[in-house]
């Protein structure tokens, strides 16, 4: 266990929100229960789910045995979810986090996320959950957009802290303005922003404007391209792999730790929460102790001259309409 | 006159908008009423004015000695203002619009826009109008920001319609996920889009989801590093004037017209509005007579091409909350 070398921050709320968690997003359903359960066992105390990820059910039974077995108290976890697109509407908000709570087997999640600003026409879990995307399932299905507005949506997430079946609510992949808008309604200010960020997309004025509002970063997609492998191939094509790019394997030499290592150290050194994951126990451990490397301010801003502004997460892709970012 | 040759588009409400008009963000005070008279006797229809401008009241001495010499009629005329930024509180925005009005001498706008999706704390015109950005009106003073929604902003613009002090209401300076945002409570859908767009920042993204949601658009610093002369000069720095692209210049001498009218018919011809301003009356017929120009499709690729992200006009400048973009 090294959880005491760990650190976390402490949430507008007073919670506490560790600097380095575990991301489940494209964790295959039958490897999720093992991967969840081996990470609090290394040390981990942040798993970062989402209803759309298709997983929670699996991640619960990975929490669960942990639990039962007294290598972690329900306390020192920070359990995550995010609601779906499908239901921004204020009548479904309430069902789709209890459907993630019963999924993950807890009584209330510590931060509880609306995935995008994107409100897509409603289905019933009845019918397909999680439903992705398009409106017939299908990979080329139309995408029917629903009328929600984001601030009656938000509301909805302040009544779940209000009943106490969440912690503290959060935003993410929201450009600047909807942000900025938000904190001009929000009762209960969003307490974490979760967005892509990574050398090669290093968002400074995103990040120069949550810092503003006292909003913690949580940086996605941390290693870049290596996440967009199979995905984004066209971008991917692009740019140098992060691992492999002179400045983080000369940094990473110098200071006898490995690339991996730097990139998550150049956001959790500044204070910005990662969330990698990896199917393999070493590379998670690996991961995990990116916090024992003390990079110097130099090696941090020559990491963060790497920015070339490059995206990999747009919903555009889908969509004209999704456009969000623009 | 050459009103003839010059092209409206047909907004959602059913009004007229043209191609091509009179942007009026920097004329002095006191070369205003000429310039706008001037511009109406050469046959523009598109005045487009913003109380942020300081000059509404000499622009519209100048469209009342256009009107009373028979030269126009008001309703050929597409008269344009902006909701500043410290007029966003439900309780302002009447006073605000009406202010604007009487400053034009006219009893209805053709189109309003709230100016940015930015909330400054209120300053009573009879202290200070225009107000600027500061609250204490010095160049260094801080900004103060204040908790208006952007959708309750949006409800006392519906309502100017409603009492017909204004016939469309229009969006400016809004990343896309307000828009999408937007569309979901908009009783009345915005007309117009009114963003930075030149050459070096042809915002692909922007103007398809415009499209996808019926909104108009009008691109505004049609000049690209031109018109930031004196404001921005780090950033015009890094580029060369569109003038003497040769991209520009080479289209410009095969078609026999000027760069100027290259730039703004790249827009034209695809249904984006242009306002270019110029103090010259020469120049002033030069660029209306934009619409003359026929870009071949590879003209128009060519310049799009051009595209470099190259954005001027960012509020983050002035603070880190301001970063609508990010």
């Amino acid at each position: 266990m090294i959880t005491a070398q760990n650190a976390s921050t402490q949430l507008a709320s007073g919670s506490s929100y560790p600097l380095t968690g575990l991301g489940l997003w494209k964790v295959p359903r039958e490897e999720c229960a093992n991967l969840v359960y081996t990470s609090l066992k290394l040390g981990y105390r942040l798993l970062d789910g989402a209803a759309d990820y298709g997983n929670e059910a699996e991640a619960g039974e990975g929490l669960r045995r942990a639990l039962n077995e007294g290598l972690v108290k329900r306390e020192d976890v920070t359990v995550v979810s995010k609601l779906w697109n499908t239901y921004h509407a204020e009548e479904h908000v309430e069902a789709a986090c209890r459907r993630s709570l019963q999924d993950w087997g807890v009584d209330y999640f510590d931060v509880y996320y609306i995935h995008m600003p994107i409100a897509l026409k409603y289905v019933d879990p009845a019918v397909r959950y999680p439903p992705g995307w398009s409106y017939d399932g299908t990979p080329d299905g139309a995408l029917e957009l629903e009328a929600s507005p984001y601030h009656k949506t938000w509301a909805a997430l302040e009544r779940l802290v209000d009943i106490g079946l969440v912690r503290n609510i959060a935003i993410s992949n929201m450009p600047g303005g909807m942000i900025m808008d938000l904190m001009t309604y929000a009762r209960i200010k969003p307490a974490v922003l979760q967005v892509e960020m990574h050398p090669y997309f290093a968002q400074p004025e995103l990040l120069r404007l949550a810092q503003a509002f006292n909003i913690h970063v949580t940086a996605y997609s941390s290693f870049g391209p290596t996440s967009w492998v199979g995905i984004s191939d066209s971008v991917v094509a692009k740019c140098e792999p992060l691992f492999t790019h002179p400045t983080v394997t000369e940094i990473a030499a110098s200071h006898g730790v490995t690339p991996a290592q730097v990139i998550l150290r150049w956001a959790t050194q500044r204070g910005i929460t990662v969330i990698p994951k990896s199917s393999s126990a070493e590379r998670m451990k690996e991961n995990l102790n990116n916090e024992r490397v003390e990079l110097s301010e130099g090696a941090i801003d020559a990491i963060s001259k790497l920015d070339a502004g490059l995206r990999f997460a747009n919903p555009a892709a889908a969509g004209p309409r999704l456009a969000v970012y623009a």
